[in-house]
């Protein structure tokens, strides 16, 4: 199998997931600015594993720190640089918060020890993202279908987690638990992690994986091909309100209109109990260019814009439930999300 | 400008479709089984393109006959071939049935009058299709905004008719009438109709056009920036459900939602009279290498399969307005289209 990203002799290894599937690269970052680019360069995507990448590069950044630096200076500005990676996934934000804190409880501490906190910190926020992606799989597995097509938008699985996976951490738990799936992966234009990355990782697994292009996911909704649809969450609003992948407000939609439950698979951390609904969620503009250029080629003509809002936000109205790691919450969410806490 | 297709020299001449926009390149088909093959490969495409290239193909495959040829079984033979080009879009069927009854009407005339004959028609259903296009524009244009960005799917343009457009034609006329239109432009996957073809032709016009991913326009639409939605159609049935490129059904359904106007744009020649309503049209499924490959390069690992259906059907209930060369038919369809004959 892979490893999304790991801790290993003073630096972070992130699996290279512009390069898949084609090639299985591992990158060696060595600073927490090199952490903080490969972020926003979508090395590591998926809203948990940037949390960890994070947390990483925060202990990373600490770690390189020399005797007699200033520290509460130097981990200001990193906690600020990682921040700025991406905008939009809250479990970047909640990772160097949980950092910060940690900080402010150890102060006083040498160096040398906080080095060695730090460390440990981020290694135990990685293993714990696997046990939360297991926990939630678990929980939700039970709201599979026992057999027949599940589809799933952008790639939630053990790419865009520390292991496992969120939507595709249900998918895992409902496969070991006996339900014949299979899953529909929207190939999600424009940086295709459905078609590249969610065939791949279910490939390795085993899970019979077919991909449809984004366009395609109503036509087999209303053809009564698809049993539900399972995503992943970048931040979730204290009242349920979802931003996710572009695209998945689109897919939110079409279930409604076609009676298809529509569930989000997310660790708790990624509610943002401070945001009441989905209006206060900042959606990423990602550079045209991205869009217009596939596997190296221009697709339109020059001189075209291209638009990339990276991220949408799905309505509660439109979630039948959302799956977390301490349990299912069902509307109404701002009730229920809370008392999962 | 350019030519989508014409007659010339005894050849069908076509733009070669699947190179813009990178060139624009002709290409000589001098038999009716190239032609057949050329709309197959979707050189040619866009339901009134493909009719008036059908017709060009019989007139082509009399055209090849020589002296002593039995002519009867050998047009029975081309029409034949000509229908197994493509399933869905009705107006190849129409154009073939023209021909067929322009046959039986001039039964016991010689070779030689026959092919100036089919030659005429064929070159004569080329002009009417820009006629139809430029009158359903006029009629449309009064639907579209003053100002503001109006959808557009797949390529209803000037390359998807003889000329002018049927969805783009109804932009185009309303620009011409002084209405402020920016066109976003769904890209279309798999064969990118929007992103290559739609942008490149509105660009030659000078008409703003944007590029956005299929997976954008529910976004666009929740955010008010869409105020009204276009398309074409492949087949209309009777009671106005509408094939079109895979992805229409989608964005009627968020157009909907998000109560938007969703119009279709098309010659009467494309309503199916004898199809009573959608379940009846014939859906192409096309090879799922299609979707797996672009420019070239393999998006899904090998081994994945991928699935292409290449049109859906939207039902009549989310179409405001089916405009055509006749004038607009609003619910109820049945009575309202019936009544343009």
């Amino acid at each position: 199998m892979f490893r999304t990203l790991y801790w290993e002799d003073g630096a972070v290894v992130m699996l290279d997931q512009r390069k898949l599937p084609e090639v299985e690269t591992y990158n060696n970052y060595k600073s927490y600015e090199e952490v903080a680019q490969a972020i926003t360069a979508l090395v590591v995507r998926g809203a948990p594993a940037i949390g960890v990448a994070a947390a990483m590069g925060v202990a990373l950044g600490l770690n390189n720190l020399e005797e007699g630096a200033d520290v509460d200076a130097e981990f200001s500005k990193i906690c600020d640089r990682i921040e700025r990676a991406r905008p939009t996934a809250v479990n970047l934000f909640w990772a160097v918060e949980r950092m910060r804190r940690l900080f402010e409880v150890n102060k006083g501490k040498s160096l040398a020890e906080i080095k060695k906190i730090f460390v440990s910190e981020a290694v135990r926020m990685h293993d714990e993202d696997i046990e939360a992606c297991k926990a939630l799989g678990r929980f939700g597995a039970d709201l599979m279908p026992d057999e027949g097509v599940v589809l799933t938008h952008c790639n939630a699985g053990a790419l865009a987690t520390a292991g496992y996976g969120t939507a595709l951490g249900v998918i895992r738990a409902a496969v070991e638990a006996g339900k014949k799936i299979h899953v529909y992966s929207d190939e999600t234009r424009p940086f295709n992690q459905g078609a590249r990355l969610t065939t791949w990782e279910l490939q390795k697994d085993g899970i019979d994986v077919t991909h449809i292009c984004d366009s395609m996911a109503g036509y087999f909704m209303k053809k009564g091909t698809i049993k539900a649809v399972v995503v992943g969450a970048d931040r979730i609003a204290a009242n349920g309100d979802t931003a996710n992948k572009i695209g998945t407000y689109s897919v939110a939609v079409l279930a409604k209109e076609n009676n298809i439950p529509f569930y989000v698979a997310a660790p708790l951390s990624t509610v943002d109990f401070d945001c009441p609904d989905g209006s206060h969620i900042p959606i990423e503009e990602r550079s045209g260019d991205e869009c217009a250029y596939i596997c190296g080629a221009r697709l339109t003509p020059e001189g075209i814009p291209s638009a990339y809002p990276a991220f949408d936000v799905t309505p509660a109205r439109y979630i039948a439930a959302i799956i977390t790691d301490r349990g299912i919450a069902e509307p109404a969410f701002t009730k229920n999300l809370a008392g999962l806490q």
